[in-house]
C-alpha cells in the first residue's frame, strides 16, 4: 500500500467484494474441513437460511473459490469443495480467527 | 476448529459479523496508515456514499475497532483512528492483501 498512499489497491477491493459479503467467511472456514454436502454447510451456520446458502455457494463458484461435484449415485450425491484459490485462504481465515478470539466477546 | 468439527467457532462469528460488512475492510485499511478526516477516508473508496460511510464508521466505533477525535479548532478538525483493537487488525489486511495479489483479477 505505501505506493497507493490515496487509493485502495485494486486487487484488495477485488478480494474483499468476495469476503466481505454476509456468511462467506463462514462459508470458507467450513469447507477448509474438506468436501462437504450442503446440509452439511447449512447446519453449520444455524442464523442462515438455505436460500442464501444457495446464492453463496453460486458466487463462490463463479469467482473460482469453491467447486460443485456431482456424483451419480442413487440418490444424486452433490458435494462442495474448495479449489486451489479457496484453499488459500486458510491464512485469511487464520488470522481472522486469531483476533476474534483475541478481541471478539459475544456476550 | 479441529475440536468444533460441526460448529463454527462463537469468536469467529463475531469477528466476521464485523469484517463481513461492505467497505468495512476498505476502510480498516485506509485507517492503517494512521488517523484520517472523514473526507480522507471518502475519497480513497469512490465507489461508497458518504452515508454509507458514516453508518459504517458508527458501527465500527461501536465494536472498539475506531475511535472518533474531535479538536476544538476553528474550523473544528474531527479525525478518525484506529484502536488497539483495530490496529490488530493489520495481520488480517495482510493475509487478505497478499490473497487478492495472488488469486484475484480485475478486467
Amino acid at each position: 500500500m505505501s505506493d497507493h498512499p490515496q487509493t485502495m489497491c485494486p486487487r484488495f477491493e477485488a478480494a474483499f467484494e468476495i469476503l466481505g459479503k454476509r456468511w462467506t467467511g463462514l462459508i470458507v472456514r467450513g469447507l477448509l474441513q474438506g468436501p462437504r454436502r450442503f446440509k452439511d454447510i447449512s447446519e453449520m451456520i444455524p442464523g442462515m437460511s438455505d436460500r442464501m446458502l444457495a446464492e453463496r455457494f453460486k458466487e463462490l463458484e463463479a469467482v473460482g473459490v469453491i467447486s460443485r461435484h456431482v456424483y451419480p449415485e442413487t440418490p444424486v450425491r452433490i458435494e462442495y469443495q474448495l479449489t486451489e484459490k479457496g484453499k488459500a485462504l486458510q491464512p485469511v481465515m487464520d488470522a481472522v480467527q486469531h483476533w476474534g478470539e483475541t478481541w471478539c466477546f459475544k456476550e
